[in-house]
């Protein structure tokens, strides 16, 4: 039998009803001749609940026990869902991280799958099951540990079992009825795109379009995965949402493809340190071992043999960040004379794969910036994307006119 | 280091600063010297929540996905509970049921525990190690399958291992202060007891006092494990709560100990089966299957070969026994004109290890009740217990008259 891998997000499993709906979703593509491995969120809101108690109960907490914690809500919907399916007669059965298993490394609260080994679930499917309900987000360290895989970390549960199983598709149902290109809820004129490239989903995904996690794009690429992100409230034909695939699968190429946003940023400054040979190490590995995200990073000409250095990293990683620079600051490891920490920043940014060909793009969006007397803080680019740091209250203004100025409402 | 264990229920671990408060109770014990290894149940309200999903999902669950879906709220704690003790310092850690293992049977939804391997939280102790915070009510079965050990699973979770690692007691926190000649919230003479034997326990427990798990007791008396229920919102010292132990280390011995009720029977009557050798096996074998927890059983003298057949078990089975009983009739193993289920009946007993030497226990139960013009229904006894199935409106007048009339509010 064709295998096909679907994941419902946490608004599509948000209570017996909606799972109700997710399994008449499983249901129509076992007709249409599939055996379907599902992989579900915790309901909407549950892992938010579990995440503030940790963090009430600990600000540095370890690690292993969030994850013990925070895995908890998938395991209920898992079970709901194969109980639903049992209930319509569709032999099914849920699967913890542990059970299948999902082997990943020992980064708690942000692991790597590093293997899911397919006998288990493949000799049920070879005796009459038809569907394995797998909780998403989590899995097991060589050490019998449970581990999570980051927000949003189903999303690469699906795709790693889309990878493991050689499955035909991976459709990822959300509430959202695919990829804009730009947040609808900011810019009325925004548009679904059809297709779109792994490439600028990865660049999406990483500044902040919240419909897929990063790492489930960068698996999808790796291993040629097809990606679909639909809706689970929309009827569902052969065009729903948006397919993300090949650059080569994907006629129209345009220069931009799409604006994102990241509102959770932080702009840190250390100023005065010692500008020397081994600066650059002597900060920014602390923060990594420390498990700082650390995105941009701009430092100012030097003046006297001392300089400011600037980084963003997402907001509530900024009192980890603060300990592991006065950590090394204790340790004669850095010097500098103060930190500032700005939370009310904001990141945004213009994505298409048509810039490699295309000269002028950051230029017209620093111009669009300007001419709306928006101060820019800091930027990076790669070779398919602009980002620019600016303060929170510009953000959508800044998305919508660089949407205009891009024609992004305009179909291809 | 000597080890004790304590189990935390879910009003003990309900929000934050309960668990907190739980903390500070299981760092006192470790200032006595203890290492010590806590149980912890669900914070209160979610078990049943999740059991409610199910049980609105599928009527006739599948019993693995049930226990796969309950077992999640005790995860939670566990994990919480470890973070609260490492934020003050204390080295803890959570275990989940399958990490321990605890290896119970298959028998999902009301499973036993078969062995407990100390080797894996030995050696955390071994290694400085002071806490170890274990999920109750949950554990694994040889298939790898998660499993629960039935309502109240907690207190069987605190015992089991109290006798696996040696513990000099077990200490089971809970809402209320000891065990109780009856219910206080019925009748506010009721007394706390010092002191109660297992048999005596056992009996109250199974009969509706719902203070231990009737399996706890049961292992607690084989492996002579000393137990003590007391409450978590008080000051503890020596003398705090209820000791369960041998009748020899009770010095007080009185007739009645205790007056114990409880609604949740339904009370099922088979109407003119065949009376004929091996009827009750033919019945009762159908209803073991189905997992119907049978109580009390009559049988009326029979007429012309015929005959009914009462029995009760909890209101929550009625639909699964009714199911039962219609399938034996279908298959022609049994033969019956009607099946009456009357939901509103209540049982009260009263028990003693007294009873044993004193006669006249029942015929004074009875005297009390037929003063009152309380209708007894059905009527079991045991060395230590009588019990009557009585309407479920007159069951607080005849707690309040049973205790007044074996004068439990005195002291010994």
């Amino acid at each position: 039998m064709p295998r096909l891998v679907m994941k419902f997000g946490g608004t599509s499993v948000a209570d017996l009803d909606r799972i109700k709906n997710a399994a008449k979703q499983v249901q129509r593509e076992i007709d249409n001749g599939y055996d379907v491995i599902v992989i579900v969120s915790a309901m909407s809101g549950k892992t938010n609940e579990l995440v503030g108690w940790v963090n009430q109960t600990s600000a540095l907490y370890d690690a292993r026990e969030y994850d013990a914690v925070v895995s908890s809500g998938e395991n209920v919907t898992a079970g709901l869902l194969a109980l639903t399916l049992q209930e319509s007669g569709t032999p099914a059965r849920s699967w913890q991280g542990w059970q299948v298993p999902i082997n990943t490394t020992s980064a708690h609260s942000s692991a790597r799958i590093m293997d899911i080994p397919e006998a288990n679930i493949a000799e049920k499917f070879a005796t009459g099951m038809k569907v394995a309900v797998i909780a998403g987000f989590q899995g097991v360290s060589a050490e019998g540990r449970i581990t999570t895989l980051g927000r949003g970390g189903s999303d690469t549960t699906a795709v790693a079992f889309a990878a493991a199983f050689k499955a035909e598709r991976c459709d990822i149902y959300t509430d959202v009825d695919g990829v804009y290109t730009t947040d609808p809820r900011i810019e009325d004129k925004a548009r679904k795109l059809d297709r779109i490239s792994y490439e600028e989903m990865l660049e999406l995904a990483s500044l902040g379009a919240k419909v897929l996690q990063t790492r489930s794009v960068e698996l999808a690429m790796r291993y040629k995965v097809r990606l679909r992100v639909l809706s689970s409230f929309e009827d569902v034909t052969e065009n729903s949402g948006t397919l993300v695939c090949d650059e080569e699968d994907i006629m129209e190429t345009r220069v931009v493809s799409g604006v994102a946003y990241s509102r959770d940023e932080a702009k840190m400054t250390l100023v005065s340190v010692a500008d020397r040979p081994g600066i650059a190490a002597a900060i920014f590995g602390p923060l990594a071992d420390a498990g700082v995200n650390v995105d941009m990073i701009v430092q100012n000409i030097s003046e006297e043999g001392r300089t400011d250095m600037t980084f963003s990293c997402p907001t509530d990683q900024v009192t980890r960040a603060e300990k592991a620079l006065a950590d090394a600051k204790t340790l004669g490891q850095i010097n500098y004379h103060g930190l500032i920490a700005d939370k009310d920043v904001c990141k945004v940014s213009v994505v298409g794969i048509g810039m490699r060909s295309h000269a002028g793009v950051a230029a017209k969006m620093f111009r669009v910036l300007a001419d709306e007397q928006v101060n820019i803080k800091v930027i990076t680019t790669s070779e398919i994307k602009v980002s620019v740091l600016i303060d929170r209250k510009y953000m959508e203004l800044a998305v919508q006119a660089l949407h205009d100025a891009f024609e992004l409402e305009k179909a291809d």
